[in-house]
């Protein structure tokens, strides 16, 4: 099975194109230009007296340039390359004789490079091959290539053959993954040698004490990789280390690596995902805790961890065409990792809650400590930590990785966006056209040309729609050159439970339409959403909000009067009236509101 | 309006005749055991080279003299009041010269008397006090009392004469009503005006600077109490508060301190309290917090703090015979207040938690400090901070002081107990004896003799019969001597809302049958009780359980078969069973359990 590219992919029209316009005129730029202000593209300059770096400042950037990469090689963004051509310059200014490249450890702590597990040298360095290879295939200009060959050459040095650091896997994955990129671009044996060496190396032996974490499964190293099969820690880290794991089954064959993957996408998704596709239930270390444990107004579900969990799944589904990898990239697109990002491009969210209830930060007020951690309930253009924006920044432009693989005889189709692709098939080169107006609407209309070929169309599993599939859950169809196929996977809004075993759920039901979450918000259905009762036998009408630009719901629902009593007597006073849902992902773009995801019925 | 002394009253069977006993034959006993093994007693040696004192072990051992001093009264106890002579000889022998008395500050920092604010020193003495009262009414033995009379006026002498200590008011409120006791019971001036100075000097200057919390409504400092119109910071300190200055407002006509006093009740009892009675919804401080904020799992609700509300309603009904603060304390009584002692009589709960789920505790293993603080789920015999038990076995001896009050022309009835009770009432001698399965059935019959009088009975405020009421809550009865009357509050089981506000009840339902909130426990249903949901439309029944010494219900309910999935659309895969509930105040009696009071319907 392969891969197929976005670079093979063309947007063409609907809800992704509005997306990739926004994060090309607008989100590219504002990330820009918070990072401009708050210093990270200034550090580049490595001014001991300039303002003081961070740890992670090099990867914030690496990103973006990734990003600002991929928009390029899709538009001409000429004030784009000449920021990442002046930037490279500097890079290679700053950048140690020996390839050694790391703003922190060069310009505060130059006594401490590769002495601290959790400083993110090695996760830096990672996502600055990333973009150098996204740079590359974008313009072809391989200075920044060659830069970061020189560094993977040093920590070659440095970690395999001198061994002279003080540890020797990453505190925070990242490199590993991107190691296995490289040598997808590059074909370089040493290159696979070393991404093979941190993933193998993991988990041999105690590499640092990590202050609050009970052990060593905040950064998945408790145990050699092979043996972890569930997930645990950090969940960003935990879904890049995936990734680079299924990168190695893929590439080596390696039997233990592909089941130890299939086993952590079985656990992370059967117990411990939210319904928005988010991972990572806990602030304190931004991690998984225990099976089941997804409570709603702290959830943590960092954008990282949901973009992390789309690209681990779009791995699996080269080792292994199942709906379910699928099912779960599109859970994530359309809720968890879409949520990152406001309407407008500008804003982001690092934290991604399921309800938002602004009166419990109330109680906080009483006391100088806090009672609790909440999230912040309003996005915001930059973050200290600020690794989402420029995550989205790179992952938009790209979405298109998502809608195929293909192997010697079947195309696969995963997910359902208006675009044309060319596909090598067999030697054939196919055109694929897909017109939709998904997620808005279950119909699909794929044309094949330049071949024929067998199609394989993920049904979802939201769908009701009767189609024979198979035991992968694909509907497959034999095409012939300049044929159509119509399906229709007849998108209605329904209810959605939880397991019983998730408490924070029980007897609390999700709205979904499509692969699209719904919430209710204050702001449309007045103060205290939590009392709203939605009528689960009426019928939902389906509207379009244009302010903010998509689809929205109404229902028939219920809530109480107010009563000046604290208890009293079950009554029948409930009053009926129009609730509105919007799509989760739009939350919290039209000032503070109260926010839900799990509702009560009637 | 006069109070009617416990002294008067026998209880002389039924429900509280059955706990009178529990305590008197084994809780007392433990209590003393267990403050024993921790040298609560021993401390009294002042042995420096003894175990190290807590500066509240003196108001442990104090209230518990008050408890076994009140069942001496009533009972031959000779083992008791041997212990109590013993202890008041190493009083005597401890004592400072000058009348001070605290084993803390003597053995561990007497260098620091009256310096530190929340050492607890007047809170020590004001216990004291009320235990030296109790011993002189129960044997006439006057030393405690004579002892506690020399320190009252060492403490005359240094606050208000002297003024020579750091503090003006003590950190923890409690000297306050014992010296409006010492006051009645002694009669002196002197007495009363100390009292009134602590009350009246209180909020009028910052005292210290406690270190979490926000500012000084932690021990209500924040303003004079006469402006003091809601109830803010630690819920003990404050109600002990509100008692005194009820009390206050009833020896001295102070209109200020009635209209406080009525505007806190309120304040608490529409705003702050549990559906149990249990007040103090904050871990951190064991405060108030905000309006509404009644969380379930992570209430605090301390014991001594529903103990503290009874004995401020109390209070109340001698300003103003209102049926709500009779219905407040039958709430606190049967439910809040009884849930801090086992059905054996030997364990206990600090804390009273609406909501127990031990699988939330499971994520805290995670980290290595805890995500939340979540109260114990099993009661114990002894607890650091040991202030519970003792009240406890101060509290059910003296439950009759809640059964009436008197004026000239009418004689209250507020609760309903199995007892006879001699009343004077206009000089002439009373009889009074109710007949009552209460709070098993609603029936009540009261006879009255030696006399007629105007009987006033409180119809509570969950009882649907048709009695004529007065403009407060009571149905009048004039009755000759010797003659009955018959009530029926016609019990039976219901559904209880909360007020939308209260934001973590919104679409949940507490169960009640009379005064008694009801939980369920997964000893009893099974597993995963939030996905239990009860059938509103069913009959409950009613049985008597012989394990727990108590009626329990039974209804219909349903729940959701177990399940592979973590998401999946809205199904009938709903099971019937029969569920059980059982009072709250009976929870944690058979080992580790779920438990929940607030309840889904279907």
């Amino acid at each position: 099975m392969q891969r197929v590219d976005f670079s093979s992919t063309k947007i063409t029209g609907g809800f992704w194109k509005e997306w990739q316009d926004t994060v090309k005129n607008v989100t590219v730029n504002a990330v820009y230009d918070r990072f401009c202000d708050t210093g990270r593209f200034e550090a580049f300059k490595f001014d001991k007296n300039g303002v003081r770096p961070h740890i992670f400042w090099d990867s914030d950037v690496a990103k973006w340039v990734e990003g600002a990469a991929y928009i390029i090689s899709q538009n001409s963004a000429p004030h784009l390359e000449k920021i990442i051509d002046e930037l490279v310059l500097l890079i290679e200014k700053n950048q140690d004789e020996n390839g050694y490249f790391n703003i922190y450890h060069t310009v505060i702590e130059p006594e401490n490079r590769f002495k601290k597990r959790d400083n993110h040298e090695l996760y830096c360095a990672g996502h600055f091959i990333e973009a150098a290879i996204a740079y590359h295939n974008a313009t072809g200009k391989s200075k920044l290539l060659e830069l970061m060959l020189k560094y993977v050459d040093h920590i070659e040095n440095r970690f395999v053959k001198l061994k002279d650091t003080v540890f020797s896997t990453p505190g925070h994955e990242e490199i590993e993954l991107a190691l296995f990129k490289l040598y997808e671009h590059t074909g370089e044996q040493k290159h696979l040698d070393l991404a093979k060496f941190f993933v193998d190396t993991r988990g041999h032996r105690i590499e640092d004490d990590t202050d609050y974490w009970s052990d060593t499964v905040y950064n998945q190293s408790h145990k050699p990789v092979r043996e972890q099969l569930t997930a645990h820690g950090h969940a960003v880290r935990a879904v890049y280390l995936y990734c680079a794991m299924a990168d190695y089954a893929k590439v080596c064959n390696d039997e233990a690596l592909l089941n130890a993957c299939k086993s952590l996408f079985d656990d992370i998704t059967t117990k411990k995902m939210y319904v928005t596709g988010g991972i990572g239930s806990s602030y304190l270390g931004e991690a998984f805790t225990v099976d089941y444990d997804l409570p709603n107004q702290v959830s943590y579900t960092e954008t990282c961890a949901a973009i992390g969990l789309i690209l681990f799944a779009n791995r699996m589904l080269l080792l292994e065409p199942n709906r379910k990898y699928a099912d779960v990239i599109e859970r994530a697109l359309y809720n968890g990792m879409l949520s990152g990002i406001s309407i407008d491009g500008k804003g982001f969210f690092y934290t991604n809650p399921l309800e938002i209830i602004p009166y419990m930060r109330t109680r906080n007020e009483c006391v100088k400590q806090n009672y609790e951690w909440l999230p912040i309930t309003q996005r915001v253009e930059v973050f200290d930590c600020s690794c989402c924006p420029p995550n989205i920044v790179r992952f938009f432009p790209s979405v298109g990785n998502l809608l195929y693989t293909v192997d010697s005889s079947t195309l696969y189709v995963h997910q359902f966006m208006q675009s044309e692709s060319q596909i090598t098939q067999n030697g054939q080169e196919l055109s694929i056209k897909q017109e939709t107006s998904y997620p808005y609407d279950g119909k699909v209309k794929i044309t094949v040309s330049g071949g024929s070929t067998r199609l394989a169309v993920r049904i979802p599993s939201w769908s009701d729609a009767k189609y024979e599939v198979n035991e992968n859950g694909y509907a497959c169809f034999d095409i012939s050159d300049g044929e159509s196929i119509e399906l229709d996977f007849e998108m209605k809004p329904f209810f959605v439970e939880a397991n019983p075993s998730v408490v924070h759920n029980c007897s609390k039901y999700a709205v979904q339409n499509g692969p699209i979450v719904y919430c209710t918000e204050s702001v449309d259905n007045g103060a205290n959403i939590r009392d709203i009762r939605l009528d689960s036998s009426a019928e939902f009408e389906v509207c379009f909000d244009g302010a903010l630009n998509t689809q929205v719901l109404k229902i028939d629902a219920y809530r109480r009067k107010s009563s000046n009593e604290l208890y009293y007597k079950l009554g029948n006073d409930l009053v009926k009236f129009k609730a509105t849902l919007i799509p989760y992902y739009a939350f919290a773009n039209r000032g503070e509101s109260e926010m839900l995801v799990w509702q009560t019925i009637k």
